[in-house]
């Protein structure tokens, strides 16, 4: 199998062929890949924003979809022939052990899921079937951007309709979150980025407004839209610190903050506490905790009854060859939705 | 002023003048009310469904709007001029002594809110102040329908994104549950009723699917319409105990039966309990456990966002004078949506 190879830290993944191992433990799936989405973690791990990295190399990505080609001893959920989705959050059945792969007599580590490769062994608990005839282009998206977009506002806004919110940071998860906002109803939706093509995308797919936050007068627009309304959610998408002590300060009374994206090491938030006293709320999200083994299947459901689609959500595809200019066009913000993989 | 006055049970309402007190109490609130809605609830105090009624003769009604003429000492979240919506559950502000109304000598009765009279003394926690350019027709719904429909999804269903839901009963508290489980983007929202004029309407709020369950075959119907989904809620508003029963029955291990349709007195549920160990969920509504005072502002401001209306709901109008002619529409299955008296 072809794999896309994090060797050292802040290079340049290398795209080689990879040695399978030659059997299956309990609760492995062999899965032939399809398609992965990129998401901002694979460039973190790329970065080394939480410093050393002992697992080098490894393989990458944790969104995808692809066809079961075999199952280990104990697979129950899935079997030979199955669509799924790859997915980095725990769903049903084992959790193996993470797979080892063999690169020209070295060897490269794995997590229990990765999708920078055309072929994977995946613990069990990293696949959720899926039907046959959803595309595999868009079924790789449910692997985390849809899953915790959607999630972020179930599960951690718990946003409720009529409710007011910002979401700062129009990149793959952030649409997703608005999709959400505007499948619940919410009102104003207001979509916060530093590129305009972001924020048309964020229009198309639910903002009711946009503001671009590379104007000075940002903060000004966003309280305009506002009006005598207050502000009942603040959803940060971008892990910098100065951002999210703004949502702080501009959510209402009872108003909830919600931290989605991660900031860097050592990077603190100043706030006053004594709101949070009174009824103000900060939460930090992880994977907006959804549930993939019944979550995946219900967003699903929803998309083959129209109520939703991720037409206009994918904007860029690559081969895995070319994998490094995804990554180049992500860092630039020239991609406005999520860059696929191909493989 | 004038009021329909509940004299005898099971009796014609009688439409006659009374006096008002001379002096407003504590917490009290003169209203003069422009659009009252009937539910249920008086149809019931009519018929004497909870027994004897200590309090005759007194007035009714608990949905309305209108504007303050006069406030009573204490008041502080209304003022004369104000639009307000008159709502049975408890808003903000003092909680009044109910008033006492003279007809010719004879005390008659009333409660913190009455809407069937063309004046009333209303208690500060059953006024919400509203934005003056709102229709006061609309307005007079958001008392009951609205937030108690509005509020069985919210908060006792805790309606998710593409969960399924059958509303059986799709009157005017029913329509309202259809239109945010819409507006919650649920899939399929399946509403049952005896009535087809009520199933078209039920369709143009929001149904996805509608069943006759005057039809022998409605549940086959029904389950037709899941296939191979499972049913995750069921609203009851019939309180028809071998419908509450069916529900029980259909929803998926862990679904949620919702019970907003009172039962007669001595009428009981007959279930096998185990499932309620493992997931099942019974829940009794009590309008919808709504706040007025938060969720009238809200939902009214999505209404002039655009996100929903009215405009179907309310299906036939009639004076104070013709009360009676507009109970028995309502007792006969011939109105499809809200009844309103213009006052
Ligand atoms: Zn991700
Ligand atoms: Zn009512």
């Amino acid at each position: 199998m072809k794999a896309a190879i994090l060797v050292n830290q802040k290079k340049k993944l290398i795209v080689d062929e990879l040695d399978l191992p030659t059997s299956l433990k309990v609760g492995q799936v062999l899965v032939k890949l399809e398609y992965s989405g990129i998401c901002g973690t694979q460039i973190g791990e790329i970065d080394g924003v939480k410093g050393e990295d002992k697992f080098l190399p490894h393989l990458l990505g944790h969104e995808g979809s692809g066809i079961v080609e075999k199952v280990g001893p104990g697979v129950k959920t899935v079997r030979e022939g199955d669509s799924v989705v790859l997915h980095w959050r725990q769903g049903n059945g084992i959790q193996s052990e993470p797979p080892k792969y063999n690169w020209n007599g070295k060897t490269v580590n794995a997590g229990w899921v990765t999708t920078f490769n055309t072929k994977a062994i995946i613990s069990e608990n990293r696949c959720t079937k899926i039907p046959a005839n959803i595309s595999k282009e868009d079924a790789a998206l449910f692997g985390c951007a849809v899953t915790t977009g959607f999630g972020v506002i179930e599960n951690n806004a718990k946003l409720k309709m009529g409710e007011s919110i910002v979401v700062f940071g129009a990149g793959g998860i952030g649409l997703n979150i608005i999709q959400a906002a505007r499948l619940t109803s919410a009102w104003p939706i207001i979509a916060v980025d530093l590129f305009d093509n972001r924020l048309d995308l964020a229009k198309k797919l639910g903002a009711t407004h946009s503001v671009n936050s590379s104007n000075k007068s940002y903060l000004d627009e966003i309280e305009n839209i506002l009006k005598d309304r207050e502000l009942d959610v603040f959803i940060d998408n971008t892990g910098n610190t100065s951002i999210i002590e703004m949502g702080y300060n501009l959510i209402s009374d009872q108003g909830r903050l919600i931290l989605v994206g991660v900031p860097k090491t050592g990077e603190n938030i100043n706030i006053f506490s004594l709101p949070l006293h009174f009824g103000k709320k900060i939460t930090g999200s992880f994977g907006g905790e959804c549930n993939p083994a019944k979550d995946i299947p219900r967003f699903i459901k929803m998309m083959q009854n129209g109520l939703w689609d991720l037409k206009g959500l994918i904007t860029e595809s690559y081969d895995l060859e070319n994998i490094n200019e995804a990554i180049f066009s992500m860092r630039t913000g020239k991609t406005s939705g999520r860059v696929i993989i191909k493989l």
